[in-house]
């Protein structure tokens, strides 16, 4: 199969006027170095160190746009992902007023994390590493350019755990091309990501590209090759459970209730708590129709105590 | 291990006013036949025919008030399924102004399923049974009486799927003895429950109760034996997503989008794939931080077309 290196990251903005950088076909394989998302900002950053200023300007570099030839407005485009490597080290920060519980959480904090051998070690847990993609996307038409934080139906910042390799996503074409980019490399992540950052950690990776033409969706979708969690759940799940009216307070309470777990089961702190509940915890909806009381709950994998 | 059969149902609504049914202690077993939420109602009912009318005052009955001998405020009760064998046949319902796509769905509908060797078969779908109880909770504090349908802190009518045989489900106690009922068997379900039923499907059950005292919490937990979806997701899964700044919105695009696809895949008309995806699709949370726009995805386990 053909194989191409995208060059970069050159870009982190969404826009048509960027000069694609590749095109590629149908069935083409892409290869890139996928750059962490504050872009070498906290290479030299070392636990229990006080964290450098952060250029906000800088985060996202995204590798592309490369084009897939012949995509089309109302196409799919699926990125089928083949090989993620990841580096040796990541990072986990709590900024102020970001993430799930940014009220109980307001200062500045980052982990560094050491990776080897698949997993990463976290006071007495076990965290298996699942590399994916955070930002996958085709560019939506727009000129002006758009942030990379916010996800959208085009895709981009969409932060899904599952879209390990194995996984194909399918993203809607908005632009003639596609003008697929790519980024935000995680080492490890929860369904939610819910104190703001995965282990965000550089990778190598190789992507298999195809063209579904008139499969015309809403929004991303994707299709995983086996099952979701295997490595992880053997031990079963320690689940807390938010019951309310509203889907996202009860998702902060569910994660509330973890935090409170970990630290009376385990003996974490809350800031470590909360952490650990965003690489290794998944939120899930088990409960949207018993008006008026919603149910989240939060899934810890027992296996990570071993 | 000491074992009783707890009588009833008798109840229906929460209040401390019940006179309780049996009283059992720390690692006592109960035994229990829990008859489907609509109390027998829907017996007769054929696929295709006029559904007869709902005496709604006589949903959700309940077995106990059981009492767990020494619960206090503040205590936990533990309950183990041991064993849970449904009957031959189940239901699910669409009932107007109701479930999570009550707008695109205005009309009543009901659909018979015949339960044999651990399956259903729904068009091309097989979908494996896997019992739970849909209501576990400990009495809330109140004489008057609360209504069956939507759940607490206390639990209740909670529809949480992962609740089945190996689960252990801890309920905060509000009130001195617990006071457990325990109702609404459901043969399957996906996590959400989107057309506001799963397969409604009556069972008789064993449960190992225990107490934990001291151990507070705020809304149910629990504890799974392993893995949470063994020979249902061996051959991955296809997924919908919905992106947007509110969760509850984003849930219905992806159940939409999930409709959509399964018209286009596998040609089910639009009220049979809702259905389906009542019994057999998961609702994640994949990302509640990047702000404004959050992502739920749809989990359709892709080993029901075999």
């Amino acid at each position: 199969m053909p194989t191409f290196q995208v060059p970069g990251p050159v870009h982190r903005l969404w826009t048509t006027a960027h000069e694609p950088v590749l095109t590629v076909g149908d069935g083409d394989i892409i290869t890139f170095d996928a750059v962490e998302c504050a872009a070498g900002q906290l290479d030299g950053f070392r636990n229990g160190e006080p964290v450098p200023p952060l250029d906000y300007d800088l985060l996202y570099p995204l590798v592309g746009p490369v084009m897939v030839d012949g995509a089309e407005p109302g196409d799919a485009v699926e990125l089928e992902a083949l090989e993620y490597v990841p580096g040796s080290w990541g990072w986990t920060s709590v900024l102020p007023d970001f993430g799930l519980l940014s009220d109980d959480f307001p200062d500045l904090h980052v982990h560094r994390w050491e990776l080897a051998d698949g997993v990463t070690v976290f006071g007495g847990a076990t965290i298996p590493l699942r590399p994916f993609l955070g930002v996958m996307g085709a560019t939506p038409d727009s000129v002006e350019p758009l942030s990379p934080f916010p996800p959208g139906h085009f895709g981009g910042n969409i932060d899904t755990r599952d879209l390990t390799v194995g996984t194909s996503v399918f993203l809607p074409v908005s632009v003639p091309g596609a003008r697929v980019m790519l980024g935000d490399p995680h080492a490890a992540q929860g369904d939610g990501e819910v104190c703001g950052a995965a282990i965000e950690a550089s990778l190598s990776g190789a992507i298999r590209v195809r063209l579904h033409r008139g499969r015309t969706i809403p929004a991303p979708q994707f299709r995983t090759s086996g099952p979701l969690r295997p490595g992880i759940e053997d031990a079963g799940y320690e689940a807390t459970t938010g019951v309310g009216p509203d889907l996202m307070a009860a998702s902060r309470d569910a994660v509330r209730a973890m935090i409170d777990h970990l630290g009376r089961e385990y003996g974490l702190d809350p800031l470590d708590a909360y952490v650990l509940c965003s690489v290794v915890v998944d939120l899930k909806i088990t409960e949207v129709v018993d008006q008026p009381n919603w149910v989240v709950a939060a899934y810890l994998p027992r296996s990570i105590w071993r």
